[in-house]
């Protein structure tokens, strides 16, 4: 059974989903392949994709390729259990987002929440390809903001590492335990009809 | 041809990606027609799966059917423009997010942008089933606060309209012109190798 399909037998939906977001889940353990450019900008695409608010598409990322001189700029970020496991990445992200319009320069208060909507493209569309997409916010917010150059009317958002999947043993282990797709709420706790209670 | 076709016709993605996130779009004219519980749960289920910072799910979702009680609290929100065409939605949200971790109570950094991949996962779940999925934020946001007992320490995100499609003839002549499948920046726009430039 591949680790996306282990997905698929332990969740346990209360109503059908598409596959695709079912079986989306974060592993840690990475083989440390490079993955091609043509994939890498596949998922970029797709985060541009995304809805937004006036279509001001707020996202911005910043990325690294591992052996490349961009990578420590990024990976040096991270506290070091995200270092321990993301060293065998083959991309390291940072999301950012602009806080106001282009058009008007007004705040834009859907800035982060739209960002999240472009970071759960990438996420889904490496699902597709198979490909392991973890997002982090283990990591020095302050730092990215300097060491990245982000300036000052844009939100440091979080952090993800793209790479090939290997299996759990690949892995230290104490993280071995926690390689499993998560559970969720149940639907009662996050749905409401009308006010919230 | 279809209006996920259209979108599909006339969008030129630079790189390959899944039809799902470049098929999807935000039309706004809808039939009137309800949807069922079983295909809007199915909606919300996909919401319940999205990642988040420590799986910390901060995403939570109000709803109003329309012809219920609970309509008119969510409705009478949005700015007129939105209620021109919304009235023929078949389901409002408001999707709210809770800025700490329910674990310590500490500030959950990614609480809005978690929220915008639930919201993600809810306009693609609703694109897999040729539903309009409409995201919003032009309403009241501290009237949603106070009309839907919004705590004080979560924040109002973002509205969306839910429905199924008609053909743009429906809509007020003024909207029509604006029923087309929206562009993009060009990627070297929002991507950058490193740091932002």
């Amino acid at each position: 059974m591949s680790w996306r399909e282990e997905a698929l037998e332990v969740r346990k939906p209360t109503h059908p989903i598409n596959k695709l977001m079912l079986g989306r889940w974060s592993p840690r353990s990475m083989s440390g392949e490079p993955i091609s450019d043509e994939e890498l900008f596949s998922l970029f695409e797709a985060a541009r994709w995304a809805p937004s608010s006036y279509n001001g598409q707020p996202w911005r990322i910043l990325y690294a390729k591992r052996d490349t001189p961009e990578w420590p700029l990024i990976y040096n970020l991270m506290v070091p259990f995200n270092q321990e496991w993301t060293k065998n990445a083959a991309v390291l992200l940072v999301m950012i987002s602009r806080n106001t319009f282009e058009h008007n320069n007004k705040p834009a208060h859907t800035h982060s929440y739209d960002t999240g909507a472009a970071w759960m493209s990438i996420a889904l569309e490496g699902a597709t390809r198979g490909l392991v997409v973890h997002g982090m916010e283990g990591f020095d917010y302050d730092k990215a903001r300097t060491t990245l150059n982000v300036p000052a009317d844009y939100t440091v958002e979080a952090m993800a590492a793209i790479g090939k999947h290997a299996p759990k043993e690949k892995l230290p282990p104490e993280m071995q335990a926690k390689e499993v797709p998560s559970t969720r709420k149940a639907l009662n706790e996050i749905v409401f009809n009308g006010k919230y209670k």
